[in-house]
C-alpha cells in the first residue's frame, strides 16, 4: 500500500509523522513518499507539492501543516476533496473542522503542536531546532503521538480490509494522557500537565508574534514561550522516568506486517 | 535558487535540514522542495525519489541519509556524480569520503548523528521520536547545525556568486564546539562532551542492533545507548543555560535575503 | 498609623501580606492588626471579621480575599465604601474592578495567585500547604509581591504625607516581571513563564472543581494543576539562581522608618 | 464551636494554622477567628489581640508565635492560664514546656519551624516569602503539619465529646517522620535528614543574627542558613516524588464533619 | 590471614581497595596491611614498597596501579611472580594480561577506572580529589566494586579452606552490571550507560594528556573528560535512586566472620 | 624530603592526603610513603605501623586518623612526640588539642570529615565508598582540602628553609569557605550551607551508631545522615558550577617544584 505525505510549512508531528508509521524501517505492508515544499506554504508551493504526490495515487494520503485555514493549506485540501487523506494540524487548525467533515476528509488536530517563537531577533536556526526537539519529547511521552499512529494504523487497516475509517480526532490534553499508555496516576498527571503547557506556548508566540509590536515586549514573550516549553519538556521527563521506575513504560512496536505490538516490562517480549 | 533536498531513511539532521536554512519561512533567495521514500532506503526508492529531486533541475541538491555506503544511497550518490550536490550523513558515512571527493560532491558528515536503538523488543514510535528531540538539542546546542547551515549557505552564496566552493566538512567534538559560538569555557566542555557521548551512543547501538544477538543482552544495550544520549542531552542543556545566565547566547538568524546575522545579547538587534 | 486587614478565605497573598510590609518586625511607622475567619467567607463571617477592623479606625484597610465578587466578600466591600482601602484579590476578582472605581477603593489583583485544587479525593492539609509553599515561591521570585508591598507602601507614604494614592494595578506576567528587579533578560523569560504557568493554575483548578463532575476526571485535573505549580515553582528557582550566579539579586528591605532601600551585590549594604 | 486563633510575630506554620483545621473550607463543626498584630509582638499589641479573642469566648483558643518565652508571648500565656488552649511554637519555645504544662496548657513545638535569617542586608520582603515557601514545603511533607493538624482535631474532637485532651508534642524528626504517612524507607530517610536541615537552620540564623557583629560574616551566615533551607525543601520534595511514583502518598482530608479521611492511591476514594 | 596491599600511583579503585574488605572495621579474619610511594611510580620506589609489604610475609598480595605495563609496576609484578598475588589495575593494563596469567598471578582489571586530566592548567588537588569523588560514586553504584570484593573475599576465601583460586576478570560495562544487583532494568541500563562513559573519560584524558599539544586543546579534552564523568556520576545517581523508590537496593555487608551477608529492604536484617 | 604518612582507620581526607601534595606525580621536592593497617586501628596495628614510618626517619609526619583520642591513636601521638609531626583528624578529635599543643606536635582538624554510618543493616562496601565518594566532593569544593595542602606545603616550606612551622588549624565552615577561593558570594554561601550539613552528618552518624539501640530508628538515622550527605554533595556542586559560569573556579596546581601555582580563567596559563 503507497502512503503519500504532504508537508508544508513545519508543525512538531510533521518532523517524524512517516517515521512514527515505521519506526525500525522493517515493515513490509507500506511504502510511503513525502513532498514537501520546506518551510514556506504559499498557493503555487503548495498545489506544487500536493500534485507530485497526487500523481503517484497514493491508497492514503496524510497531510500535515500548520494552520491549515491559510491559503496555501486551502488550496490543497480543496485538491484532496474525494481522496482518502488525512489532515494533521495543529490547534488553529481546528476552525476548519466543519469544512474537512463536509469534504469527508479525515483529521488529527493536535493542540501542543505549538507555533514557534517566530521573531528574528529570537529564533535562529540553532532555537528552532532546540524548540522543536522539546516538542518532540512532549508530545511523544504525553500520548499524542501514540493516537497519531495508532489512528493512521487504523485507517491504512481499514483500507487492507476495505472498510470505512478516517480518523476524526481533537488530541487535547485528555485524549493525549488517556491513549499515553502511563500507568501511575502522578505520571499522568504530569504529563498532562507537560501538555496543556505545550499548548499555552503556542498561545503566548502567536501573541509574541502577531500582537505585539514592541521589541522589548516580543523578544521576552517568545523567549518566554521556548522556556515554557523547556520546562514542559522536562516535565514529560518526570512522567517517564517514574515509569521507568516502575518497569511500566508500555510500548507498541510495529511487527513486519505492521500491527501494533504490545509489551510493558523492559525485558519481555513484544506480543 | 531552488535548492532540492533528498533524504532517504532517518538521521536527525535529515528531520530539520530543510528547516535550518529557513527558519522563519521568510527568506527569499531560495525555494526548497524535498522528497523522501521515508524510512526505507533500498536501492529502487532510492532512484525514484532521486529521479524525482533530479526532473527539476535545482541549483544545488542537498542529500542527507544515514550510511551513504549502503546500495540504495551508493545508486543515489551515483546519479549525482556531475551535479551541485552535497552529502550530508552520518559517522559510517565517512568510509566513503575518497568516494565523494573523486565524484566532486560536497560532504558534511555528522559524527554525533548516531544510529538509534533499532530493536522491536524496545524501539516503538514513541522511543523514536523521545531519541531524535533529545538528539536534536545535542547537535543543536554544540554547534554540529550552525556548522551545517553555515556550509550549505557558504555554498548557496558561492552559487550566487557564480563561484566554486562544495563544503567538505566532517564534524567531530572539536569541530562542532569550536564553531557553537559557544563563550564560556566550561560550557564549552560540557558541549564537547555532549557531543562525545552521543557519538558513544552509535558505537553501543551498533553493537546493540548487529553484534549481539541474545535479546536480554542488546535490549540493556540499546536502552542503556538511549539513556546516554539523554543524559547527553541534559548536559548540552546545562551549557547553553550557562551561556544564558552570561545572556551571552550567540544567535545566527537568517535575514530575508539569506544572510546570517549576527546576535549576542537577547535583547539587541541581530546585525 | 495603624493598618487594618481583613483576610476572608485564602489566597497566597493573603499568607504573608501583612509579613511584606515589615519583614523584619522593626519597622515604627506602622502598627499592623490582621483579623480573619479562616478559610471560611459567609456573608455573616464576612461582616463581623470586617467590624472587628473597622472598629479600631485604622487609617488604611487592606482586604485580601480570593473571588471578591461572591456575596461575603461584596458584602465587605460595600462596608469599605468611603474609607481609604486597598482589595487585593485574584484573578476572577478583576471583574469588579468597575465596582470599586466608583467605589473609589484601591485594587490590587494578582492574576497567578490561582484557586486550589479544592477536591477532597486530591486536596488534604499537607497538600494544601505544599500549594501555598510553592505559590509563595512563584509571586515572590516573580516580582508580584515586589508589586504588592511597593503599592501598599506608595499608599501609606500618601497618607503620611497628606497626599491622595490608591493602587490600581492588575499584576499580569509583565507588571510583575518588568517590577521584579530580575536583570538577566533570560531569567526574566522565566520568571514570565512561571507566571504564565501559576496563572494556568488557576484556570485548570476551576474545570475541575467546578466543572467536570468525574472523580476519574477531575482527580486528574487538579493533580496536574499541582504539578504544572511545582514546575512553575522550579523555573522561578531557576530565573533566582541565575541572578545568584550574577550576583544581580535585587533586593529592597524596608528601613525602620519604613523607606524601601535598595541593593544588589549580596555583600553591599542597602542605600 | 469556635476556634479563636492569635498569632503574633511569624513562624510557618502560623501561616496555614487555621487553614491546616478546613483545607477546603466546608467544614460545618467549626468556626474559626484569627486575630495577629502582625509581625510585631511587644507586650502591648500581644495583650490587645489575646483581649479580641478572648472577648469572643471561643471553645478552643490556639496561640502561635516564635520565642514564647519572650515578654509579649508570656504576658499572653498568663492570659491563657485557665483556658483550653494550645500553644504553638518553635524551637526556643521548648523551654517553656513546664510553665505550660503548670499552666495546664497544651503545646505543640515545631523544632524545625526556624527563624528567619532577620538581617536588613540580606532580608527583603521577597527573600521572606521565598523562606516561608520553602518552609511549608518542608514542614508539610515531613510530617510536622500532620501532627499539628491530628492534635488539634483530637483537641476539638475531646471538647465534642466533654472530655480532655491537650496536646503535649515536641516535634523532632522522628516524631514528624513517624506520623508523616510516608511509606518507602529512603522517602522517611530524606524526609528526616530534610527535617534536621530545617531545624539546623535555626541555629545558623541565630547565629547570624545574634551572635555575629560583622556584616561580612553574618550576611554569609544567614544566606548559608537560606541556602540550606532550600536544599531541605527539594530534598522533602524528592521524599514526596518517591511517595508518587508508588502511588502511595496518604492524604488525611476533613470530612465536612471534620473527620479525618484516609487514602493513599491517588484515584481511591477517601474513607 | 594477613593481607598485604601494595600501591603505586593512583586509580580510584586503589582509594578504598582495603576499606571494600572490611568496611565497618569489624572484620576478624583477615588483618590488613598497605603500603605505598603516593603518587608517584618509578621503579625504586615501587621495588622498596614491595619489598616492604613482602618482608610481612602476607598470606594475600594486592597490588593495585594504574597502567601496569609501565617499568615500575613491571618491576612489582615480578618481584609477585611465584606468590598469591592480585594485580587490580584499569583498562590500559590489559595488555599484561598474558604475563600475567603466565606468572600465575591473579587480576581484576577495572575498565572505567580511568585516567584523570593531569594537565597543570587544569588539574590542581581540588579537581583531582573530586574527579575521584565522582569516581567512587560510578564505581560504587554500577557493581564495579562489588565484583571487586567478591573476587577478593572468595580468594581468601579459597585460602582459608586450602583451596586455589585467583581472579582472572576484566571488569566492563557487562560485568559490571550484571553483578551489581541491581533490579530495576532502566536503573541497569542507566548504571551500564554511566559506566560507559566513566571508560570514555579514560580515552579523552588519554588524549588530552599524550596526543594534543596545544594548551587551547588540551585544557578543553580534559575539562570535558571530568564534565563526562561528572555527568556519569549523576547518572549512575540516578539509577541508584530508582533502586530506593522500589526499596531494593542490594546490600552485600561482611560478617565478622568475613562472610557476605544479604539484604534488600532497607529495614530487612542482612542473612 | 621525605614525607612519611600514617595512616589508621578511615577518614575521607584520608583517601587522598598523600595526592593532594602531588596531583600529577611530577613533583620533584618531595617524596613520600604511606603505611596503613586498613580500616583498624586497635594499638598494636597502630603501633606497628608507625614504626614502619618511624624506621624511614623521614622529614616530615603526617598521621590521619578518626578520633585521635582513643587507645590506638593515641599510642601513635605518644611515639611521634619530638617528631616534626601533623595530625589530621576529624570533629572529635579537637578535644585532643591541648595534648597535642604540649607536645609540640602540629595539628588541621576536618571539621566536616563525619564517621560514617557504620551500621551492618545499612554500610555495605558500595555504601561505604558512596558515602566516601560524596565526601570528598563536599570537602575538596568548600575549601577544607584546599586548607589541608596549603597547610602541608607551608610545612614543607618552612622544613626545606629551616624554619619552624606546623599548622594548628581548626576546619570549620567559616576556615574552610573564606580558603576556599570561591568569589560567587552566594556560591560561598552555598558552600558554607554544605559544609555544615556535612558536619551535621556526623552528629546523626554518631547517634545512629552509639546512642540508638533499636534496628528500627538506628537504620532510619544513619540512612538519613547519607541523604544528608547526598544532598550536601549536590549543594557543593551547585556552588562549583556558579563558579565554572563565570569563569572564576580558582586552581592551584602544584609546580614541579612543589610551588603552588595560581589560575582562575580556565584557559588562562598557571602563574
Amino acid at each position: 500500500m503507497l502512503i503519500g505525505v504532504i508537508k508544508t510549512g513545519n508543525i512538531a508531528s510533521s518532523l517524524v509523522l512517516d517515521l512514527l508509521l515505521d519506526e525500525r524501517a522493517d515493515r513490509k505492508d507500506i511504502d510511503v513518499r513525502v513532498v514537501t515544499s520546506g518551510a514556506k506554504m504559499n498557493p503555487a508551493d503548495c498545489k506544487e507539492v500536493a500534485n507530485q504526490i497526487l500523481k503517484l495515487e497514493p491508497d492514503l494520503i496524510l497531510y500535515s501543516t500548520p494552520n491549515p485555514s491559510t491559503p496555501g493549506p486551502a488550496k490543497i485540501i480543496d485538491m484532496l476533496e474525494g481522496k482518502r487523506a488525512v489532515i494533521i494540524g495543529d490547534a488553529p487548525g481546528i476552525k476548519i473542522k466543519d469544512r474537512l467533515e463536509a469534504a469527508a476528509l479525515g483529521y488529527i488536530f493536535v493542540c501542543a503542536d505549538s507555533m514557534i517563537g517566530a521573531r528574528r531577533e529570537f529564533l535562529d536556526p540553532v532555537e528552532m531546532a532546540i524548540f522543536n526537539g522539546e516538542m518532540l519529547k512532549v508530545l511523544s511521552i504525553t500520548g499524542a503521538f501514540r493516537v497519531v499512529y495508532e489512528e493512521i494504523d487504523r485507517t491504512i487497516g481499514a483500507i487492507a480490509n476495505k472498510k470505512k475509517y478516517l480518523p476524526k480526532v481533537i488530541i487535547d490534553s485528555d485524549v493525549a494522557v488517556s491513549r499515553s499508555g502511563i500507568k501511575n496516576p502522578y505520571a499522568r498527571a504530569k504529563a498532562k500537565a507537560a501538555y496543556e503547557m505545550a499548548e499555552k506556548v503556542g498561545k503566548m508566540n502567536i501573541k509574541g508574534c502577531f500582537t505585539e509590536k514592541e521589541p522589548e515586549k516580543y523578544i521576552l514573550t517568545v523567549a518566554s514561550a521556548h522556556e515554557l516549553l523547556r520546562a514542559a519538556s522536562m516535565l514529560a521527563d518526570e512522567a517517564r522516568e517514574i515509569e521507568k521506575a516502575g518497569d511500566e513504560v508500555k510500548r507498541g512496536p510495529h511487527s513486519p506486517k505492521g500491527k501494533i505490538l504490545k509489551k510493558e516490562g523492559l525485558m519481555d517480549k513484544p506480543q
